[in-house]
């Protein structure tokens, strides 16, 4: 079972990054050909993931060291107390380094606690028992240690790839289908990475156990929905745990409550308090935010110790189950995820996407227009089932209400679902994303909403550009905020992406052959850096754009020659005739997308 | 040494006060007698008591019941879990019912807690594990319990004494000295008053456990120092517990800091903190106030299920300290604190301490008279040691340094004092009462300071009418508030006493005989009420009140019958003509209580 669950969540998990990318890539299309034709599959639940997760974060801490050849002496001391099941390696943004230790009980983590001492004696410092400790020299004298019986498990471990060295690998592989595969495997939130995660709600979780009896800090979104990156950002949600058992009429002792007094919600004063006390009694967190007059109050912080950015909210279970539902999609097929990583790489690199909150598509409906397309039955057959199937074949222990009586009843156990039930097209992933963008440039957004729920197209109960139905609150539209024009780039974008990955993949390795056409890297954001030169705070005119010749050596002569080499890279890229169609409408959205920009 | 300890620090503790007010009184003569003369002696220290209770207050929960007949099934249900020290019954002044239960361990209760369920399942109303329950009645069957092997240790166990009652019985007493125990033992902080306000202090401490590794929470002040009455305030210090262990530099692994962040001192916010935890996380507490931007900040609350008023501040060990001197010199001698209660009284009933604060003397300094009068040498030989001398046989284990460096070195353990450097005198309570009177009618309160570090008057260092050196802090004094006019009156108001107590204790048994003329009850505030009747801004001059006929009788015609019958008793005992020149001096010390009354 424990071997299961590693292989099903994470995917190279006793692997370094640079380990992963020195060493020769795992055939892909045979990782993949493994897993859809094992049959019977076996598949583990979300709770049971979740449930493994937080019980490696109990018994796990988060230790500061010199460097990483503290290794030796952090296992020699640590192994006298406790026997150690692993350590990872990795630095914060501050260049500070830190080692992950997972012992092999709580029990063990309990003993280590207790040696635990205190830097300081100033009464103004109070130590605090949370799981990030600090592993101090010692001052004069050096301790002997037994070599340790293990390796570090990774080193640098939550370093996201180097994009370089990425593109590299991307140019290296043998068919689409790989590339898709190698930017998922190197872009996605590795084990570490979910580690880290559940120690930062672990940490709350220890402060909070003496306020509140029943209350856990449980990760959501990204970071468990098996759809998250490298460094994204941690949802954090309160839930009440409370038992049927701790709530037995038969207990006659029950702990007297706190009334809360005063006219404002007892809510958002207990996350005015969850604020008061992340901020002066959580190590590592900083610049503390409280947005509590939102519709859902949250507390924003970033957590120095580990690097990630975290946002606390509370009585939000439709957002956990809504993760499981996307964990379980992601899960019964293993070309969903990285289907979903190219698609939402793509429409970042083309603009569809943008971090500020604004009128375009984000990465949640888009995540759900990729679940809709492998719902549609192809001549292939289709991948995935729709979600009224699963909720049809849903037993008694799958019900799940959550706040505001909204139901979230769904099959959690897809060891149930039917073999015929899913995965039915065996297509590879460079077909499923040729196909993904062949769909939408035909879909027909004026009368039709996209529901996973239904798995097929449903008439749209009103005249929003894009409709696409939520499927836990069904009469929501998750795509509300898009504009008109946005909803027209989009269609306009995978009919571009359409031509050219037909146009790019076949024929001589260009250097955007494949996946380098679509997605761009990150460090050469060239034309939207290079409009802005000098230009900040003047819009650059269309018209100049499609002056190429003069604009682009402008641009020359105004760079360093560092990024004059970049540029040049562009402008050559741009130049290309053959694709003279496609290059200026990318130009004519980039100046949408810097007017817009402007706006935010 | 359990049983020494219960006598020493809970005179009375398996006796309800029911049981003391009905049952015959012990001979006070001899309890005084027995106490002074059995030598060597045996004292326990401070820290011991403080441990004792501390340890008590951990195997202890406070549960809200239907009534005292609910003890057989609360003992029948908690026997189940585990087994029973004790149940003291107790109201709050709600009316509502309690039981503080006492177990046999530590162990014991926490099998306990793991077995407490939730009210609510709301998620607005989150379980508290604190030690406060409430015993919920069974909705349909009854279950059977084994009747308990022991009875109620108290009934109302916080209940004050009765005026009425406390009256008759010090009128009933055979000689003064027997006068001034009762009145001790009848209005002194009894064994309950102390158990729930260190249950108060606990559970603010497990509010915390979470929260801060090396924090407790600890009452100080009249709650500790054997000088408390029953329904006084509690003084409660967050402590840091820090010890040499926990900051041990061999101990590599020590705790991530929490950096205060911002401009205001960390123990402003920490501070701050506590009050949001207590208004949000402590069951009971109510009226919470913030006084933080004192020099000693501080957050008040009323703590409705013990009925206890609190005061919490941060590191003030020479409060703590404090409390100790005054508990080690109660200890030392058990006249020591029945005559300091009968002083305390008497002063608050001729209005030379007042609850509010203001330019009078106030119950600590007052003690420290007491206790330096007890200090010298009268023709029987004296009772206390100076301050001086403990100081001097203080060891290195007696070494205290409270913040500010502020020197708290005395003797903790009392054994180690010769036997002839206390209780010289034999002297019975009354004698020594009267010598105190008469003490401080010669007293050169114009050139002399009161130390009790010196044990005798010392000079003074200004011209404050009143100096009573403080015993930690000597640069300091206590009494810097006190107007001149106040010492004026106290002079007057001790010459008066001694009289007064001079002639009333000889001959016949009158209304006031011994300390009845003394002391007042509250519930027949006579004189005082009676002058404001009517006359509640205005002002009454001291030429009408001495036309004495004529102002009793109007006083008469306004009130009630029922009041009436009070003022007549009054006035009454104001007739009495041999008084007259002390009657005077009352009622003109009535007025100018008065006048001061308005200014508060």
């Amino acid at each position: 079972m424990f071997v299961l669950f590693q292989t099903v969540i994470n995917t190279g998990k006793h692997y370094s990054f640079r380990k992963i990318l020195n060493a020769p890539l795992p055939s892909c299309k045979c990782l993949l050909n493994r897993n859809i034709s094992d049959a019977p599959k076996k598949f583990i639940t979300f709770d049971e993931v979740v449930a493994q997760r937080r019980a490696e974060a109990q018994r796990s801490l988060v230790v500061q060291v010199n460097s990483e050849s503290s290794f030796n002496e952090l296992y020699g001391y640590c192994s006298r107390y406790a026997s150690i099941n692993g350590i990872h390696h990795y630095k914060n943004n501050g260049g500070e380094h830190f080692m992950l230790i997972e012992f092999a009980s709580e029990d063990n983590l309990k003993d280590i606690l207790r040696s635990c001492g205190s830097h300081h004696k100033d009464l103004d410092v109070m130590a605090l028992q949370s799981p990030f400790l600090w592993f101090r020299a010692v001052a004069n004298k050096k301790e002997k240690f037994t070599v340790p019986e293990t390796q570090l498990i990774n080193k640098d471990g939550t370093l996201p790839v180097n994009e370089d060295t990425l593109f590299e690998q991307l140019s290296h592989c043998k068919t689409v289908s790989d590339q898709i595969q190698v930017l998922y495997e190197h872009t996605m939130l590795n084990d570490l990475g979910v580690r880290l995660r559940y120690m930062v709600a672990r940490q709350l979780e220890t402060i909070m156990e003496s306020l509140y009896a029943n209350m856990a800090v449980r990760p959501f979104g990204s970071s468990v929905n098996g759809f998250g990156k490298m460094g994204c950002d941690l949802d954090l949600v309160l839930t009440n745990e409370l038992t049927q058992e701790m709530t037995d009429p038969n207990k006659r002792l029950v702990y007297q409550e706190k009334k809360c007094e005063g006219g404002r919600s007892p809510w958002q004063r207990h996350m005015e308090l969850m604020g008061e006390l992340i901020e002066l009694r959580v190590p590592g967190a900083t610049r503390v935010q409280r947005i509590l007059n939102a519709r859902v109050p949250i507390v924003k912080y970033a957590h120095e110790l580990s690097g990630v950015d975290c946002d606390l909210c509370y009585s939000n279970m439709s957002g956990v189950y809504m993760s499981e539902l996307l964990w379980l999609y992601g899960s019964l097929d293993p070309r969903v995820r990285p289907l979903t990583f190219v698609i939402r790489r793509w429409a970042q690199t083309v603009g569809l996407t943008n971090p500020h909150p604004g009128r375009w598509i984000t990465n949640f409906p888009l995540t759900l227009m990729v679940l809709f397309f492998l719902q549609q039955k192809t001549k292939d057959g289709f991948v995935l089932p729709p979600l009224k199937f699963m909720s049809k074949i849903a037993t008694k222990d799958d019900i799940r209400i959550a706040e505001d009586y909204v139901n979230c009843t769904f099959v959690r156990d897809l060891n149930r679902l039917p073999p015929e039930s899913y995965g039915q097209s065996q297509s590879n992933l460079q077909t499923l994303l040729l196909q993904f963008f062949e769909f939408y440039s035909q879909f027909d957004f004026q009368d039709k909403a996209i529901s996973i729920n239904e798995g097929a197209p449903v008439r749209k109960p009103n005249n929003l550009p894009l409709y696409i139905v939520n499927p836990i609150e069904q009469a929501l539209n998750v795509s509300r905020n898009v504009s008109f024009e946005e909803c027209e780039r989009l269609k306009m974008e995978v009919r571009n992406a359409a031509w050219q990955l037909e146009s790019c993949t076949e024929g001589d390795r260009t250097d955007d052959w494949g996946l380098l056409g679509l997605i761009e890297k990150r460090t050469t954001r060239g034309l939207k850096k290079l409009l802005r030169v000098g230009n900040s705070h003047r819009l650059v005119s269309v018209k100049d754009l499609f002056n190429e010749e003069d604009t682009s050596d402008k641009r020359l002569s105004k760079k360093s020659d560092k990024e004059s080499a970049k540029v040049a890279q562009t402008v050559k890229v741009e130049k290309k005739e053959q694709k003279i169609k496609f290059k200026n409408t990318t130009i004519a959205n980039e100046v949408y997308r810097i007017r817009r920009d402007k706006i935010v």
